[in-house]
This record gives structure tokens, sequence and C-alpha cells, in this order.
């Protein structure tokens, strides 16, 4: 039985007008929220639009690709709201190109936001997650993650290796009471103002939608719980 | 926008006393439930657990893998419940044993009851489906749909079958407004009154749990599917 | 150390003017060879070609889908050339369709000629393998196998199982000695007096390229196996 | 029609005395062979062995993990030798160890060696092979590509990245005439001089018989090029 008397924290790491936005919302209304992300002046504009809904939110500005930051992030989290519950790792980056485009700096700038800013997230989390026996990581994956197309030179083997570091630590943490899952969302996201040529909002996902499941994950059953998951338009070719 | 002025039916087919009469009860919160499986006395017996709860159920008995059982059976439920709005597909067979063991006609049947019978009603349900451009078919598998072992030469084939049955399903289905899922379910189920040597309850899914997430499946916005997903206890290795 | 002082005998199940018939020619180089396939006529043709080359062929006409008629013909082989060494199953079948187009017929002779067809050839064949330590079998899938199309209603099915079974027969036969693998043929195969409209020979593949590859692969040494592979032509798309 | 006018090199990129030297034999049969690794003493205790044969070999000293050194190795490999026809990444690296053992540095590393490097190594090799329309790259994996467990925390993430670089490569440069395949050595490779406690070479890859498997993959006839491929002992578990 975990014990539930401390105050539950949501950390999202990656928080963007898209779905990083609607996660926190839709955590907001269980837990006091944390959001990671580079760029502070929408981060404060998130966690104010959280907190006149009457819920916690603290804005931590940090890069998501650079170790330090993250470690120095969760170190303000932990003080300011307490040990995460919930650990959302929703920070990704492009850029889309083959072999010919993609430099050597952008090959390792992919490596670092897609999976060195994942596993420090992981591991800045995880110590007080197994002393409580209890918590849940969520990894925001692609199909790059899965099937890398000619122009994922450097997101698909970022998000390869994602999806690597989601399965080991599924496999090490869950006997601890740990809930780690991978998110396949495959699609465009509906990020309100973005409109993409020729799709209509009925080929996106809306961020909204794919925030249900991760509230659905987040509260799965011990004896039922899932290690990965895709979600996709009802129209999109897979 | 599709027409919800029917009445919601959810047919189950394969209903023991694990999975199916989880899925039953917590499907009955909302809809109609048909039960279909080959045991009328137990059928029987579950859907009077569901009346007494205020909820409409029936017993359909039926043979999964016989194709003009299945037939007859979703026939029954058009005339008697109307067209179902979600269908679970949940017989599976065994036996378990390797090609030394397992003979053709056990290939045969494992072939029939896995995977014949979930074509059969995924065929029964799709036409009304279409017209009404909204459904739900959820088929429930096993890790030996994706990782067959070495005594899985009956049941690892015909859980293969069933997968790619339910792909090919969900390609031509979901842009016609039908969610098609398969899950899989990667362990011991906890049944009632069932002791597996060295498990414990803590080692095994807890069907109602297994439940809620089939719950989740069949109500997820459109903009965000799932096509595959796992599920299975904190504790088990794979 | 395996005995070799027996004939080495080659079973190819599924013998057309394609696949068949190339790993048939280039298997007769080390192995006398057993045809089986429905078509006498066809396969009495390709027998004499092989005898015209010095080699020996034994035409063993029998359905794929039938497991009597399958069981005989290994008989036949038995008696008449000796116990294979090596079992090719390349036999396949449609139709394509949806699940609209297909009938519960059509379904159940997708599951017999692709799956039980492969399970009684392998049946047929292990015993004398498991006694020598020592055997090859393969078995030829296709792309519907990994990943089933909205018109593989099917044929995604029946090799999603032939895909499973071979799996199974692996982690059973591999550690006594028997060699199994699943190749995934992904694309059009290059079939003398076939044309398919919108495709030159540079989009298809070689019969006897694909053929060189399972030469390679029953041959590899026993502590580096290949279980799965997939061949495609350098231009297909993925 | 390719240009077979000139020189066939060989790179090895990644060569200890395990499988990078077999497969720098098996190649200089037919290529001159360039050895890239860090330990300059032991590449060229290597290259005077297969000088000995009367093959072309060079060593070439490098840090598989630094791009500039990669850069600067293919410098010189072309310089020396000419661009390369073949092109072997073999180069990987652990630690293992799980979430809690494993630092950013060692992680950090891990996607150097096991990505950065190979994505350099192509980058270097690609331009020449297109120019032509021919070429190979070949890159050395592991299960933990496929299933990253408890305890591959770096290596992991490393080698899923490793995979998803090689799929993108494939489906990239597949139709410019460039065969791209990754290998999954699912097993211990039986390396000259080492024990590995509870085994014997029975339950080990022969070095040699991966670089059969090689060479093969290496001269498929791009009719029926092979993208994955699996190797492992007959007695391995998987």
């Amino acid at each position: 039985m975990p014990d539930s008397s401390y105050k539950k924290v949501a950390a999202v790491v990656g928080v963007g007008p898209g779905l990083g936005a609607s996660v926190a919302r839709r955590f907001a209304a269980g837990y006091a929220v944390a959001l990671v992300a580079r760029r502070a002046e929408y981060l404060n504009q998130v966690a104010a639009e959280i907190q006149k809904e009457g819920h916690e939110a603290l804005a931590v500005p940090a890069d998501a690709g650079n170790s330090a930051e993250i470690a120095n992030a969760f170190k303000t989290i932990r003080e300011r709201l307490g040990d995460p519950e919930v650990m959302v790792y929703n920070a990704a980056a492009g850029p889309f190109g083959s072999l010919a485009d993609i430099s050597p700096e952008q090959f390792e700038n992919s490596m670092k936001i897609n999976a060195l800013g994942a596993f420090m997230s992981a591991k800045e989390c995880a110590p007080a997650m197994i002393v409580r026996r209890h918590g849940v990581m969520l990894f925001t994956g692609a199909t790059a993650g899965v099937k890398a197309g000619a122009r994922s030179a450097a997101f698909g083997p970022g998000n390869f290796a994602k999806r690597g570091l989601a399965q080991s630590l599924a496999r090490d943490l869950g006997p601890k009471g740990i809930h780690v899952a991978w998110i396949n969302v495959d699609g465009s996201i509906d990020i309100p103002g973005r409109k993409i040529p020729g799709k209509t909002s009925e080929d996106m996902l809306r961020p909204d939608a794919i925030a249900e499941s991760y509230w659905h994950l987040a509260h799965q059953d011990q004896s039922a719980w899932t290690m990965e998951l895709d979600l996709r338009p009802f129209k999109e070719k897979f």
C-alpha cells in the first residue's frame, strides 16, 4: 500500500502550446504541476492560467537537452513542490532531414533533447519514487521511434533512443512500483493557431484528447499497466 | 457527428469467469450487453447478475469457433437488442504444446477460435457500424501474438492471426469511423477461484482493471485512438 | 557432429513459376529435390528440367492446404528419396480483399494454405531431423505477416499465423539442431512471363536472387543462425 | 550498371579481437581493408596479419565516438586507399547498468560510440557511394536495439539509436543504390582467449561465422536486399 499522505506533484518536461500545455492542465486537476521548458515567458503564462483555475503550478525554465539545467530544475521542483509522483517527458527535437542534410551538431542535439534529457529527468525522479514504491513516468514518442523514415536521420535515432530508454526503465522500475510508459503520438498535433497545409483539424490529434489517455495511463491499476501505446487520428494512414 | 439516438449495445464474445465477465459488467454501465459463449448456464448466471444491478443483458449461447453459430448469435443480438456499437472479441483457445504435442485438429481448432471467430464477429458488426460511421471493436490478445514460444505451436499462430486481423481491420475501418484495437494481455488473469502454483494475486492481472482500460479504449476521442496496447502486472517480466 | 552419410533431400512445398522453381533449382545443386504443389503437370516439367541438368528431382502433387495430402506427400518423399534435410514452405494464398470482400470460406482457406500446410510440413519433417540433430526449415513470408493492410483481411492473418508458427518452431527446434527461419519477401517477385502494370523488372525481386539467400540461410554455421530476414528490391518503399 | 573499374575498399570501424578482426579478414579476400579503432598497436597487428596473407590492409587509429577523429580517419582512407565501397560499423560501447548505475557522462558516451560514430561514418562514405550508385553499409547491432533490458539504461538507448539510424539510411540511400543493413548479433561472441563463466564455445557466436553472413549481405543482388537480420547460436534463448 503506497503512502499517499504527501502532496502529489506532476512534472512536465517540454511544455509548448500543444501537448505539453494540455498535459499540464489535465494533471493540474489532481497534482501540483511543475512546468519545465526553455521559454520562461510562455511557461509563466501557462502556469498563470492554471493558477487562475485554482490549481498549483510552478514554472521552471530549463533546457531539456542540458543535463545540468535539468538537474537544477528538478532540485527546484523538489524544494518548492516536493518529489514528483508523475513525470511526463514531452520534450522533442528535430530537425527533419536526411543524412546529407543533418550536421553532426544537429545529430548530437537530437540525441540530447530526445534521449539525454529523458534519461536525466528519470534519474532525478526515480530515487524518491523507489522509496515510496510508487510513481509514473510517461515518455512522449513518435512513429519515428518505431520506423525511421528517410528524412529522420537525426529525429529517428533520437526517438529510437528514447523508446529504448523507456523500455529499460520499465523493466528496471516496474517491479519497484514505478509505472513507465512510452506513447507513440502518431500524427500531427492540432496546436492552437498552427495551420498545416492540406490538413484539417479532423486529420490531427487534439492535444486534450492525448492528455486524457496520459491521465488514464497514470492511473491504471498496478495489476494492469501499459508499457507501449499508440495514439493517432481515426483517418491517419499507418 | 454520429447519430446517437439508437440504444447502445455492446457484444462480448467469449465470456468466462475471468475477463469476459468483467468486461460485460463494466460495459453494462452504459450499454445493453450481449454475452456470447458456449456455456449457456454460465452466461445466464452472468446475465442475471447484470440484470439484478438494473442493467440490460442477454445471454446468447454459441461456439466462437463455429462461423454459422456466430452468424446466428449476431442475428439474435440485432433482433433482440439492436446493432452492436461495441464488439469485444475475448474468445481464445489453447492448447499449449510444441509441434510434437499438437495434432492437426488442435491446430485448426486454435485457428478457428482465435482467428475465424474474430473475423466472423467483425464481419457481422461492421456493416451497421459503417452506416453509422461509429463503432468499436476490441480484440483480446496475448503475448503469444507478438512472440510465440516453444510451447505455442497452436496458440501462437492463432494469436498472431488475430493480431494480423485486427491490424487489417484498423486500417480498413478506422477511416470509416470504427475504432479497432488489439490488447496484449501479458500475464495470468486473476480469475476468481483459480489458484496458479507459485503466483499470488499480486503477480496477476485483475480482470476489472483490464476492463477499465477496455472502457477507456472504447471511449477515446476519435482524434487520438489506440490500435495496440499492452497490459501487464507491475511485477511481470517481459 | 551430425551424421552426413545419408543422401541429402530438400523438399519444396509450393512450387510455381516464381520463387518455388528457383529454390528447387538452386537446392538441386546439393540435394535430391522433392517438389510439392497442386499442379502435377507443372511440377513434372520443373522436375524434368532439373533432371536434365543431371540432378535428382521428384514431383509430388498435393494441395498444401489439405493436411492429409501433405502427410501423404511427405510419406512419398521419405519412401522415394529419404528424410528431408531441408524443408522450404513456399505455399501462399490470397485472395486480397477487405473484411467486406472476404467470405468465411476464403478466410479459412487462407489459414489452411498459409498456416496449416506449414504446420503439417514441419510436423512431417521434424522427427527425423530431431533424431539427426540437423535440419533446416524455411518459411516464405510476406510483409503482410508483419503489417497487415486494409485489403489483407485474409492474407494478413494467414501470414501472421505462418510467422508465429515459425517463431514457435525456432524456439522449440533450434536447441535440437534444427534451423528454422522466416523470410519476409517484401515486394513483387519478377515471375517469368508476368507483367505488373507500372513495374519494370528493376522494381521486383528476381527469384534466383531470393533463392541465393535461402541457400545461404540453409548453410549458416549453427553458431550464427538467422531466424528472421527481409528481402526487397533496392527501390522498394518500406 | 555500376562502374567497377575502381579498387574496392572496405572500411571496418570498431576492430577488436572478436567480430571486427573477423570481418576485416573476411573482406580482405576481395577488398583493400581499412581498420579503424582506438588501439593503434592492435590495429597494426591485424593489418600485418592480413598483409602477410597477400592482401592490402591499412590501420587508421581513431576513436569511434569522436566525430572529428572519424572524419579524419575517412579522409586518410580516401587518400591512401580510395573511397570505401563497403563500410562496416562495428563499434559499440557499454557499460551495462540500470538507471541508478549509469552517470550522465556514461549515457552520453554510449550515444556517441553507438550512434554518433555510426552517423559520422555513414556521412563520410555516402557521397562517393551516391555518385557510383553503389555501396554497402552494415551496422552491427545487438538485441538491446530491439528489446532493452533493465540493465541496459545506456547500452539500450545507444543500440536503439543505431538501429533507427540504419533504418533511416536504408530508406534514404537504398533507392540510390546503397545497401544498408542492421545486424542483430544476439548472443555472446566467442572471442579468442575470452572465457565466459558457464558458457562453452557451443553457446556463443563464432566471429568467422558472423563475418560470413556479413559477406553474404554485402553481395546480395540489388533485387533482393536484406535490411534487418538476426544472428544467434542455435542454443540461444530468445
